[in-house]
């Protein structure tokens, strides 16, 4: 192989397939970017079996050929080498020789010929959007995935499309975050389970530019992501996702708009006094033209009470202040909108047209 | 205690008594602000029995009064608070409640009276300079102190006054820096020795503005820095410091100038290849004209030359990378100059006027 080529292009690249490199593997191979030079292009595959990444930059093919390279090493290299040219050569015993400027490393790589390739796939259900869209998407719904791997259900996102709307899902047990998007072009109705890890690294690598692209293909074992010269291919999670609808139901006793920065603020504050060991929650009190936040922990007590506008019942009722605290970052609204029942029922924070709908469950207290 | 201040001046002032709070400790109430209300100012002391800091600021004060409350915890909350005017109040059972806008918090603290009092002291051995001036030479020597504890002297650096020069030294066994810095008058002769810790805290919080005073008064035991309205006093570390005076003649074989920036950029590309487990050394040839470098590890090599200005004989030495990295990034100066005498004998890097002198032991090597 080869290869003359961009140091800041090769670099740029590098760092896309780097998000697939599993820091921890007993498979030696998966350690590596897969190199081939073929056709004026050198394609770097990655793979952690969970995700696999197929990253290609334009550059002059000399020799065409193939190479596994240790990914670090090789990254730290192309990393501190200067804005030049890259010549990169490897000769029959699989040792790679870098040069560019005055510096000249080499290294050594394997065939590679153990690197396992990525699934072919056919573009069939296809569904396309705006990279800003879908990061911005996946950043206020993924906070409410589980971590616990128990319940391998929970740990991933529920991306369902019907007709031209792509319905985004995650849940823990204890709240729900789900946003609905408008697609450009209607498409064929699935429902798949995407794991939280695979939404976060594609959230890292795509630009997130309103005007780049991306396309979701949807199969049955596995979702891939196109955008730019860069191809991602994840395995789905197996398995139902639960039925969200019969819980979002839109009745409700109290309604209150009360403004967001105040709302978070106080949130803020009174997440100060919660202890990992105890947990106690922030106790709302709903009155008529104001809301009473009390904390009460073995740290101290926080009050404060905002300004918001009632309609309904009066109600006190407790929460988790992280979950409110989450719900309320991933709100655009400068004020917003609460739906509540009773103290034991879920509150609801929606807009007006459902673009999204982020539901909290009640926490119970003892007196105040 | 019943206090006013305002909630951005008090921040600050927390955010530098915090450098002395322990993050472990046996002894509670070190972990504490020790604040007193007095004379229209809050005194708030913090103490790690390493360091002290002792800082005011100006307030109303309608009740004086003392009291020792939780440092991260009282941190915490002013940092959370909105930018407004603070009500501290305390009550008999030191119970303190701080109230800013409508949010109001209530936290226990303790009467204080265990907490250590910083020593008194009086003004004399006196040296001031500029913030700056002490920030750059603390920075541009602190790296050449140990990090191990058991060769105490070597954790700390030489502060050294004789006329009107400050000479601080830092060394490890390896290396030593020094830098000599003119003072604004004469001081009397003394040479102690400052913890490392000291030095990294007081340039933490110092400004570094270049019109802004630092006043450092010497004592047999201890050592103040005075700057703004904080003071910090700090132990010394006791015994008699390194006589480097032998060790940094001005005699040569070989001088070499040097552009600072491709040296160090080879430096860079070099240590790339530096594995923790083997210690090999990065070897520099030295001819008319040019500097090659050449580094050989199990990760792979590295070769590259440099031009250089050599004078005197050819060399060949080993160093270890990491110690020429630190010099390097140390100086300011665009082209550097070498001066070495053998391959067994240390390199220096100084500059025509004293102000600066690193010096680096070689490292033995085998072959090529």
């Amino acid at each position: 192989m080869k290869v003359i080529c961009n140091q800041s292009e090769l670099m740029n690249a590098l760092n896309i397939a780097l998000r697939a490199v599993p820091s921890k593997t007993s498979y030696p191979v998966l350690e590596c970017f897969f190199l081939k030079a073929d056709a004026e292009q050198l394609v770097i595959t990655t793979n952690d079996m969970e995700i696999g990444i197929e990253t290609r930059l334009s550059c002059r093919v000399d020799t065409p050929g193939k190479i596994a390279i240790n990914a670090r090493i090789f990254s730290d290299i192309v990393r501190k080498l200067p804005e030049d040219i890259v010549f990169l050569e490897t000769d029959k015993d699989y040792i790679m020789m870098i040069t560019c400027g005055k510096a000249k490393f080499k290294i050594s790589g394997t065939s590679g010929e153990d690197f396992p390739p990525l699934p072919d796939y056919e573009k069939t259900n296809v569904v396309k959007m705006s990279q800003y869209t879908l990061k911005e998407m996946i950043s206020k719904t993924i906070f409410a995935i589980s971590a616990n791997e128990n319940n391998a259900i929970m740990t991933g996102e529920c991306f369902e499309v019907e007709g031209d709307k792509l319905r985004i899902t995650a849940l823990d047990g204890h709240r729900i975050a789900i946003r609905n998007i408008q697609l450009r072009a209607e498409s064929d109705k699935c429902q798949v389970i995407i794991p939280g890890k695979t939404l976060n690294e594609i959230s890292k690598i795509m630009s997130g530019n309103i005007d780049d692209e991306v396309c979701i293909c949807f199969m049955d074992r596995q979702v891939i992501f196109e955008f730019g010269t860069t191809v991602v291919v994840s395995r789905l999670i197996e398995g139902k996702y639960y039925n969200v609808n019969p819980m979002i139901n839109s009745s409700y006793l109290t309604k209150v708009i009360v403004n967001k920065k105040d709302f978070t603020d106080c949130i803020d504050r009174a997440i100060l006094l919660v202890k990992e060991s105890e947990k106690r929650p922030v106790i709302i009190d709903i009155r008529d033209g104001v809301m009473s936040f009390n904390m009460n922990s073995s740290i101290g007590t926080m009050d404060e009470d905002i300004t918001a506008m009632k309609e309904g019942n009066d109600l006190t009722i407790g929460f988790n202040p992280k979950f409110l605290m989450d719900a309320l970052r991933a709100v655009e609204d400068e004020d917003i909108t609460l739906y509540l029942t009773t103290a034991k029922q879920p509150c609801f924070l929606r807009d007006a047209e459902d673009n999204y709908i982020y539901l909290i469950l009640p926490v119970n207290f003892v007196g105040r």
